[in-house]
């Protein structure tokens, strides 16, 4: 038997106690005749002694551990007489009468402590260790719990668990797809899924009524930072509902599980239409645990002569509170280089500084005088000591850069608070997008998405300009200024599906060829039908306050799809690629 | 709002309430003046009825409605004059007073009951209409409430859920890998796991000490009835534990998954070792549901005369019970040319009918008189009605004969009961496995499999025969004559790893670059350890006594690897395979 316990578990209680435990060295100290080692596992640490005095062998051996061994040992257990309040076995200490090594340990590359020295691509290298590590070992039991709290939910609810294939079909729409040569039918690939979308809509067809997923999904994307080629979704599908039906179902579903990880009781959670969205924060997933929100002031500030306003489309403001004094020219000279960056794009930054003594100062007194300012500042609800920042130029541009402003002003004024959690629903997004360059419509969201109710008739026979204004019965959860999850009521009817592929830019053959399955499933009594998918690796980052989804993966790949430690991908015999009837192009 | 209630809800305490349900065309018969419309869903199925005397406009509509189409209505919940007792909801039915035909449906190509007319390429092509078959939508259910039951029990047990890459490396060692094409890294390839075995050991190496999972496999095999390219494991594994802790933790959760999903308590299963498995039954996996053991009898029937016995390595009998009288020569013919055909292969069949009367009747009475055929009967328990049926030959093969000759016995006696489950562990498999043809070892279970401890010093210094004789802790669980998992004690040595590598035929530098990651964390203190598979698919099927898991995946391949619903593996782009640098060679 390699323990009676585990070292997380003895307390003052089980004195006298004959144990055995098994762990890791986690380090090891000779103090005179005396001799502490730290054994570690996944539950704890517990303090084993061994006296000089006592017994010199086993005293003398437990002296040659190193950092990491893993030992199994017998013994008893004493109370210490200089206790540790900080850990939960700090009553006690083990007196340790056998010791067996069960495996040494090279010295680790990093330390194997919450702040470990390793950089990411040494920690990806050695995962093995860097998941010994308290932080990320917390996070994958984090991801553990809230996956089966997820299911439990939903199974309440009624949802059925239902596995969807890997091995599908390629569909060149949307992102690029991993491609799996079949070997049984040669010149044909499988695609890895990138969502489950087509099989959950057939399984409403099919009469599941509500199905649910925690799935794998795959995307051959150029990695961005915090992208990862293969991610996890909670996938979501119901029958018979509309868009209040999801909401409140998924609603539910987020205040259960804030409420059930973190203790964490969230009310109602607000909605907000995509337009309101990006009028009020220049974002469609706006960060609320802070105000500061947009004020238009172009029917204040321009025809007043000042030519940057006037020649602009919207002349946007913000109010960052209570910084009027404290905010220097030097880091007023620094924010308006930080909106001039590349990324940001801002041409300038006009700011009116309302000073604590009722003094006015503004990078545009010369066109405005105080009184004029004033006005700006009672539309803005701005007070003494605050300051009003302002961008101006294409309204789409300017809100997308004023967005970004009141981000890094809620970053420095420390407004995005850990352990604030603000929800949100953002909806009625537009259908389609028209892409200037290859002059086609995309979807906003995908192409399976529904038209509001009554927007279907004007989907049906409308021009193109009409195209442009299509509402979709769309819906992303936003927390905390990031997406959490979207979905849509979906298209059920043939020749409604078939108008969206025709108006995306597909032929007819292309739409049959590719999701021709999917259609004719219409043909045999779809019911109408929506859902959802949240991003689970982004949900569990979220709910912990951290920006990075890496942490929460037990074996994440490095930005060139890369993974580390296994050292894949890598190359394969010949043999296996002429079994695929499949030969290599040497890359340049 | 498209229900109030689903079509398996209303009850007769609801009578006069005011409803509203969403559901398919189950039938409609038209009866006089009325009309009746069985609507269904997933829950169940609620009776319509229209009256032409009442409302004739909406009585005329519902008789055009065909079967599948999908309906809303509203109406008054009334008790039924003639109830049925057969169905949850048939005490009442629903007076309508509102119809809406959501969507219409056509024929569909087979009719959607439990027993369907459909073929399995149908049933595949069309799968969203088979799965509204109750039979489907059942085993679907149950997948998903199994799946909760084993999360929640190893969840219970302390185990962690953690999600192992699907993206890894390809390892031409066991069965065929689908590969991935990677195009951020030309000319490298992904492989899909055929399991997260690796993986999981390392996340011992990484201290999770009980990890489990719920993951899809997969394997590029030519395919045999049954098998599907990807598949589902409960994939588990345990640190600092003994054979006794893993069959202990995997037999409480079977238990469990009886007892919570079919009310069924398993007693304590037994162990039986691999070579009493095909000494006793010619199998590795023997059906105990019922007995018809094995005898040897050699030393009773050898050197008599009889050279077909005479010059066999191994003469063995089983006692079929009570069919003397009953199995006339003819079937007794039968049975002979049975284990004649080629996919068994024995030469003939020797016989003994003890029969009713007393009298002895026997394919061997010229070199046996009744006396010696007495002592058989005595040494195999075979009392009068009894008739003894006997094979030889080679050891090996005759064993693995009268192991399928006694599975047709019981299946032809009617011994394989429906509802009843006998669990049987098999332990001390070999290590390994001499392949004549190839001239090398194979892993009996995989590589990464320990030999017994006594076994390790053997295994380290021993001969090529030595070799041979290697026991592993190695274990299989089999529920009614299906493998239902199998797992083993791992090493966790890098020496002894390396050695096996070795046996297996690996040179130094492929071990090293398949799985030099593996052995290079042994060297930062790896914990013993230990784990276990379940196949997942397999399991709903036993579980439920099918013999097909077909019906237990949602959308399950073809025999040629094809899923018939979407139509793949299809062709792609060239501009697809020019990304990844990849040229197909055009098949002959």
């Amino acid at each position: 038997m390699y323990r009676s316990h585990h070292c997380g578990e003895l307390r003052i209680s089980d004195v006298e106690k004959e144990i055995t435990l098994s762990g890791w060295v986690q380090k090891s100290r000779d103090l005179g005749g005396m001799t502490f080692v730290d054994l570690r596992d996944r539950y704890g640490i517990t303090q084993l002694v061994f006296n000089m005095d006592d017994n010199e062998q086993l005293c003398s051996e437990a002296r040659k551990l190193g950092r990491e061994f893993v030992v199994n040992c017998s013994g008893i257990v004493r109370e210490r007489s200089n206790k540790n309040p900080n850990r939960d076995t700090g009553d006690i200490e083990i007196e340790v009468t056998s010791l067996n090594i069960l495996n040494a340990s090279q010295t680790p590359p990093f330390t194997i402590e919450n702040d470990t020295d390793g950089g990411d691509e040494l920690r990806m290298k050695y995962r093995y260790l860097d998941i010994r590590r308290k932080p990320i070992q917390e996070n994958l039991i984090f991801r553990s719990k809230l996956a089966l709290e997820t299911r439990k939910y939903l199974d309440g609810q009624g949802f059925i668990e239902i596995e969807t294939p890997f091995l599908i079909k390629s569909t060149p729409e949307g992102a690029r797809d991993f491609v799996v040569p079949s070997r049984l039918n040669p010149n044909e690939f499988y695609a890895l899924p990138q969502s489950p979308q087509t099989f959950k809509q057939i399984l409403m067809v099919a009469g599941m009524d509500k199905y649910f997923q925690i799935v794998k999904c795959f995307r051959d994307e150029d990695l961005r930072a915090d992208r990862q080629p293969e991610f996890t979704q909670i996938d979501c599908e119901m029958s018979f509902v509309t868009i209040e039906d999801i909401l409140q179902t998924f609603e539910g579903l987020t205040k259960h599980l804030f409420s059930s990880m973190k203790n964490i009781k969230l009310s109602e959670f607000p909605r907000m239409s995509y337009d309101d969205a990006l009028a009020l924060y220049g974002s469609d997933k706006p960060d609320l645990r802070f105000g500061m929100e947009f004020h238009e002031l172009g029917d204040l500030a321009q025809g007043k002569g000042f030519s940057v306003f006037d020649s602009a489309e919207s002349v946007i403001g913000i109010v960052a509170p209570g910084i009027a004094d404290s905010y220097s020219n030097k880091d007023m000279k620094k924010l308006t280089e930080w909106v001039q960056r590349p990324q940001i794009g801002a041409k300038g930054l006009v700011y009116v500084k309302l000073q604590e003594d009722g003094s006015i100062k503004s990078t545009v007194g010369k066109f405005f005088d105080d009184e004029a300012l004033r006005t700006w500042a009672e539309r803005m609800g701005a007070a003494k000591g605050d300051v009003i920042l302002i961008l101006c130029g294409e309204t789409e541009k300017t809100r997308k850069q004023l967005g970004e402003l009141r981000l890094e002003m809620g970053r420095n004024l420390g407004l995005m608070k850990d352990g604030d959690f603000k929800p949100l629903w953002v909806i009625d997004f537009p259908l389609l997008e028209w892409d200037e360059e290859t002059e086609r419509f995309h979807a906003m969201h995908h192409p399976f998405t529904s038209p509001k109710q009554e927007d279907m008739d004007k989907m049906l026979s409308g021009d193109h300009a009409t195209m442009k204004s299509l509402r979709a019965d769309a819906y992303d959860l936003v927390i905390n200024g990031s997406e959490i999850g979207g979905g849509s009521i979906r298209i059920h009817d043939r020749a409604l599906q078939s108008k969206n592929f025709d108006l995306l830019g597909f032929t007819k053959e292309e739409a049959e060829a590719q999701f021709g399955f999917l259609m004719g499933s219409f043909e045999y009594g779809a019911p109408p039908h929506g859902g959802i998918a949240f991003g689970f690796d982004r949900l569990n980052a979220v709910m912990n306050g951290q920006s990075s989804i890496r942490d929460f993966i037990a074996f994440p790949k490095n930005n060139q799809g890369r993974d580390m430690m296994i050292d894949a991908p890598s190359p394969v015999d010949n043999q296996q690629l002429d079994d695929l009837h499949l030969s290599m192009i040497p890359k340049d």
